[in-house]
């Protein structure tokens, strides 16, 4: 057996999420499927970094397979390609050491979440930007976004839906970018917990438009309480960029 | 009575191209089965510069009609987005004279087409660029898009489905521009028949990956034959990009 490590980019439009579910069409769903076909109708499963959720698009999400194929490596890209459907794409396919886990190896994560400001919604970037026509401000957001950097419990940041019991987390660093018209939120953490960077997102556009102070970050975090953070931001602004491992 | 000029974008992907039909989404269809929302019910017919095919794209599109209504000019830009989907978008709105008409008066029209090259496709641009993999000498395009400007009968670039008797147009200028892994054609003319500038892209790229002599061009436009060019270039890579009116 072989382990399989492999890098790919999907829009999140018309998946209703990662992973595999009753009914809908998942990302895990059609990739085990793909996979399928090349092993002749056995069922293999793929493990990766983490879910995302519906709409959520990928730039760098890594998942593993263990296969008995013999195909090269250098064919196993075209091989995967050819099975999958055309909103998702193969970046990069290597071959892993034998206790190589996509999810259990995660150094960090980086997220990014895209806003389009202005007074018109583009209709090119409808399923891609968080249209937010607020005026904003900037200083008073990377003001907020700095408090809550570091190691905390998140809970006031992550859905009730969590699975997770443990919710400290290391957010190592988070720029906010202007570019013409959009903002571009740059996440790197260890781990983010469900929806967290969607209510970061949130919370911190909240203090952009005047609605919150930026020094009330700190005891939004502190009240361990999701009530106090903002409203989620919506999934189909936020793209997994890259997913870091050790060498 | 008052006339309503409106200039709008589209996201041609989930249309079934631009003039009403018996089956399917079309964005004549949307526009007038909203504009007779703001008429209580009564269909008001809209005219615009021109049709446009399945999944092309408009960044200014433009149309015309008439109203009774006495909504303020200010007030129509919000009246006409709120009864319109997510994929169009008004992006500016006047009162014309009279007898202003958004295709007839046309003077001139603006496409743009582009490419995307590389050697895997861009998933987050598969429903706005056509994805082309091969070698291109730009040099060779530019040259053969050369030969084929001014006024010309461009049978040999026009569907046989056309219901167009006169063939003949003016094209005023042809511009390749390479942008990272783009490529970007902009055409200006007087007016373009059916699929006439997807014809043109798919016979410039056959030049460019070497299929075709830079020469060959001036060949198939005289022999007014549709089989002498190359193939349409599909319809996701094409914006209608502006439409210009006398004053």
């Amino acid at each position: 057996m072989k382990r399989i490590k492999c890098k790919i980019a999907y829009d999140g439009t018309f998946f209703n999420g990662f992973q595999v579910q009753p009914k809908g069409r998942t990302i895990q769903g059609e990739i085990e499927k793909g996979i399928q076909k090349l092993h002749k109708g056995t069922h293999v499963k793929i493990y990766a970094s983490g879910r995302t959720d519906t709409f959520v698009h990928a730039k760098g999400q890594i998942f593993h397979f263990d296969t008995p194929l013999l195909i090269p490596l250098e064919r196993w890209h075209d091989a995967l390609q050819t099975v999958l459907p055309s909103d998702i794409a193969v970046l990069e396919v290597s071959e892993a050491v034998k206790d190589f886990h996509a999810r259990f190896d995660v150094i960090s994560k980086e997220y990014r979440y895209f806003v389009q400001r202005g007074r018109r919604m583009d209709v090119f970037r409808r399923h891609y930007r968080y249209f937010y026509p607020y005026q904003l401000s900037v200083d008073n957001m990377v003001q907020a976004a700095n408090q809550i950097l570091g190691t905390h419990d998140y809970t006031s940041f992550c859905s009730a839906k969590t699975d997770k019991e443990d919710k400290v987390r290391t957010i190592y660093s988070i720029e906010i970018i202007e570019k013409e018209d959009e903002l571009e939120f740059r996440f790197v953490g260890d781990g983010f917990l469900r929806n967290m960077v969607r209510i970061l997102v949130g919370t911190i556009l909240e203090v952009g438009r005047g609605r919150r102070n930026p020094e009330d970050l700190i005891l939004v975090l502190n009240s361990r309480d999701r009530e106090q953070a903002g409203h989620t931001a919506p999934g189909h602004g936020l793209f997994l960029w890259q997913v870091n491992y050790n060498n």
